[in-house]
C-alpha cells in the first residue's frame, strides 16, 4: 500500500529512460490535502546532493504538495548545473499539475525532490521531463506500490510498510540499503499520513523515529550524499491522533522498512543484530554498537559462521565509551563466549546456521543500551560495488 | 639481514610446535650491548593483549637485552593467566640465557615480550617455554631472517630493511599488513641498531618515523590488540650519529617495511596512494586521507578499476576537516576527474591496469598535505577472513 495507504495522496512510478535498462526510475507522490504539513530529514555528509540542497530548502516552508523522485543518476557532485536540473525538475512538476492535474495551486518552492544513482554524473534532463508529463498522467490512488518499484536500484525487492489506527494511516515506501547517515546506495524514504497533524508534530516525531531506526542500520559505514526521509501529512482523515499514538506508529513503519533496507543490503549473506547492554551512556552503547557492526574483519567472520569474539573485544577497544577491558561479556546467540575479557563459554556451542545472528556486547557499566543492525561483508559484496559504475 | 645487520645483536627462528602446521613460530632476538637502550610505540586499541601490558613495562626501565616473539597465538583477551603466561615467557628467557646463554646478566624485567594470532586463546605453553631453549641455542649473528621468517601469520613473505651509513646501522623486521593504530592481523616489529643512542633519543626518532609511516598505512581500519614496534641500540659501532641522521634512516627502514606491509595485505591487488593536499592542518589532511582510505565502496571500486571519484567525495565529506564542497579536486592517477566538487576531465582517460593507484584530494584550503597508503576490497580478503579461525 506505500505512499497511498493514507487518504489524501496518489502516487505513480513510470520509466523515463534515465536508466539505460528501461526500468522504471520516475516516481511521483502527490499530497491532495487539505493539509500540506511535512517534515524531513537528510544526510549528514557535508557533501550534499543538488536535491538535498533542494528539499532543505522547501521543508523551510514546512508545506510539501507533491514529491519528484527519480532513480538511475544522484544528481550529486554535478555543480551548478546539477542544482539547476533540481531547481527545473520541481518547476515542471509545478507546471504538469497545474495544468494537467488534479487541481489546487502547486508551486516548486513546495515540491520536494530526490534523486538515487551514480554521482558525478549530470541528469538526462530530456528524459526526465517528458516522464514527469507520463508520471502525471498515471497518478492513482494505489499507485503506491508502482512508485515505491521506480525508486529501486541495486534493492532486489521494493520496501513499503503500512500502520492503520483509530481512523488514520501512517504508510511509507524505501529504497536503498544503509543507514541514514552515514548510508550506503543513498536511502529515500516517503512516509505519508492521513492524519491531520502539524509540521512541527510531524518534525518531532520523525527525528524521534529515525534516530532508534534508520540512524542505527549500518551496512558498510559509507555516508551517502543523496539520503533523504521525508514525511507528508494531508489530513484527509480529519482525525488528530494523540501525540504518542502517533509517534509510535511512525516508528513501527520506520522500524519495519528500516529492517527491509537491512535484509536486503547488498551482497549481505547474514544480518546482524547488534544489541549493547550495560553502557554507561545511549551514546556509549550507540557508538560502540557502530564500531562492532563497521568491523570488517568481525563482518568477514561472521559470512564464515565463526563465533569470533575477540574481533567484537577488539571493536570495542577503538571507541571511547566508558567500559573496563577486563570486565567486557560477550555473547553470540546467546552463548556468553567472552566473560570478563576473556575466554567464556565454549564457541563451539554457537549455532550461526541462521541467517539471523545477534551479538549481545555488555560493558557492565550502566544501565543504558542500544540495538544496532548490520550484516556481513561478502563477496558478492566486493563484486556488486566492484562493477557498479561499469 | 633483518635484526642482525646492526652489530651486537644476535637471532634465532624456529618451529616450537606452536602453529598445528608445524611453520616456524618462535623469534628470540637478544642485544649483547654494551648498550641496551631501547624504546616501543604500542597499539592504542584499549584491549590490550597480555604482552603488550608487558612490554610497556618492561620499557617504563629503558633497557631491552632481548625480545622473544610469537605467532600462531596473540595472547590477547586471555585474562590473568595470559599474563601470567607472558610473564613467564619473559623469565623463562632470562634463565635460558643465563643458563646456556652468551654471557651477560639477564633478567625478566628487560625482556620484550611480542605475540600475534587469533584472540582469546590461551598458548601453548608446554610447546613454547621448551621452544625458547631450543630458539637460545639457535640463536646467531646472522639469524636475523629465520627470526622474520617466525614470526608470520598470514604473511606470503618475511619483510625486512636495512640503512646503513658513517660506520653504523638500522635494521628490522616486521609482520603483519596494517598499521599501527588502528592495524589489522597484528603488526610487530623490533629495530636494531649498533649507534649508541640513549633511550630518550631512540623514544623521539621512533616515534617520529612511526607517525608518518606506520601509522599511515590503512589496510582495513581495524585496530589490532597487539600491535608492537620496538628500537633496540646496542651501541657496538661505538658511533654517536647526528639525531638528524639517525632519525632519517630509522624513517627509511619504518617507510620500506611500512610498504612491504601494505603491498602484502589480505587479499589485496591494488595499493592505493592517498595524497590530501591543500589542508589547513596536516591533522586535516590524514583525517580525509584516512576516511578516503577506509571507505569499503571506494576499496572496491579500485578493485574494479573504476576511477569512481563520487565515493571519494563522499568520503571527504564524513569527515569534520575545513574545506568547501564546491571547492574539492581529486585526480585518479594524475586525471582531475573531479574540478570544483562536480565533473572534470573525462574518467575514461584514467587507466587503472597497475597495481599501484593514486588518489590526489586537493582540499583548495591552505598548504598542508599527508600520504596515507591503503589497498582495495576483495573477494580474497573477505575469504580469508571469513576462514581465518576455524
Amino acid at each position: 500500500m506505500s505512499v497511498t495507504a493514507a487518504q489524501g495522496f496518489t502516487a505513480a512510478g513510470i520509466a523515463a529512460g534515465i536508466k539505460a535498462n528501461g526500468n522504471p526510475d520516475l516516481a511521483l507522490v502527490v499530497n491532495h490535502g487539505p493539509s500540506l504539513a511535512a517534515a524531513g530529514v537528510f544526510t549528514s555528509n557535508r557533501v550534499k546532493a543538488a536535491p538535498v540542497h533542494w528539499t532543505e530548502q522547501v521543508l523551510r516552508g514546512s508545506a510539501v504538495s507533491a514529491v519528484v523522485l527519480n532513480s538511475g543518476g544522484a544528481n550529486a557532485c554535478t555543480g551548478p548545473k546539477g542544482f539547476q536540473d533540481t531547481h527545473a525538475t520541481a518547476e515542471k512538476v509545478a507546471a504538469t499539475l497545474n495544468e494537467h492535474g488534479p487541481g489546487g495551486d502547486f508551486n516548486a518552492g513546495e515540491i520536494a525532490v530526490a534523486s538515487t544513482g551514480l554521482i558525478g554524473v549530470l541528469l538526462p534532463m530530456d528524459k526526465l521531463l517528458p516522464g514527469i508529463e507520463t508520471a502525471a498522467a498515471a497518478l492513482s490512488a494505489d499507485g503506491g506500490e508502482a512508485a515505491a518499484i521506480a525508486i529501486k536500484t541495486t534493492d532486489s525487492v521494493h520496501k513499503t510498510a503500512t500502520v492503520s489506527q483509530g481512523g488514520w494511516t501512517v504508510g511509507g515506501m524505501a529504497k536503498g540499503a544503509g543507514m541514514l547517515a552515514p548510508g550506503l546506495a543513498t536511502m529515500l524514504v516517503v512516509i505519508t499520513t492521513d492524519a491531520d497533524l502539524d509540521s512541527a508534530t510531524l518534525d518531532k516525531a520523525l527525528r524521534a523515529a529515525t534516530r532508534t531506526t534508520f540512524d542505527r542500520v549500518d551496512s558498510d559505514g559509507c555516508m551517502s550524499t543523496n539520503d533523504t526521509v521525508l514525511l507528508l501529512a494531508s489530513g484527509a482523515s480529519g482525525q488528530v491522533p494523540a501525540y504518542e499514538d502517533f509517534a509510535e506508529a511512525v516508528r513501527k513503519v520506520c522500524d519495519d522498512l528500516a529492517r527491509q533496507l537491512i535484509g536486503d543490503a547488498e551482497g549481505a549473506s547474514k544480518d546482524i543484530r547488534i544489541e549493547v547492554i550495560g553502557a554507561l551512556t545511549e551514546d556509549d552503547a550507540v557508538e560502540v554498537g557502530r564500531s562492532i557492526a563497521r568491523n570488517n574483519l568481525l563482518k568477514c567472520a561472521i559470512h564464515g559462521e565463526d563465533p569470533n569474539w575477540g574481533r567484537v573485544l577488539s571493536a570495542i577497544g577503538t571507541t571511547q565509551a566508558a567500559f573496563d577491558p577486563d570486565r567486557l561479556n560477550v555473547a553470540i546467540n546467546d552463548v556468553w563466549v567472552c566473560r570478563n575479557g576473556s575466554v567464556g563459554d565454549d564457541r563451539d556451542l554457537v549455532s550461526m546456521k541462521d541467517r539471523e545472528v545477534r551479538i549481545t556486547a555488555d560493558l557492565c557499566n550502566g544501565s543504558e543500551s542500544a540495538v544496532i543492525w548490520g550484516n556481513d561483508l561478502t563477496a558478492e559484496y566486493v563484486h556488486e560495488n566492484s562493477a557498479y559504475s561499469s
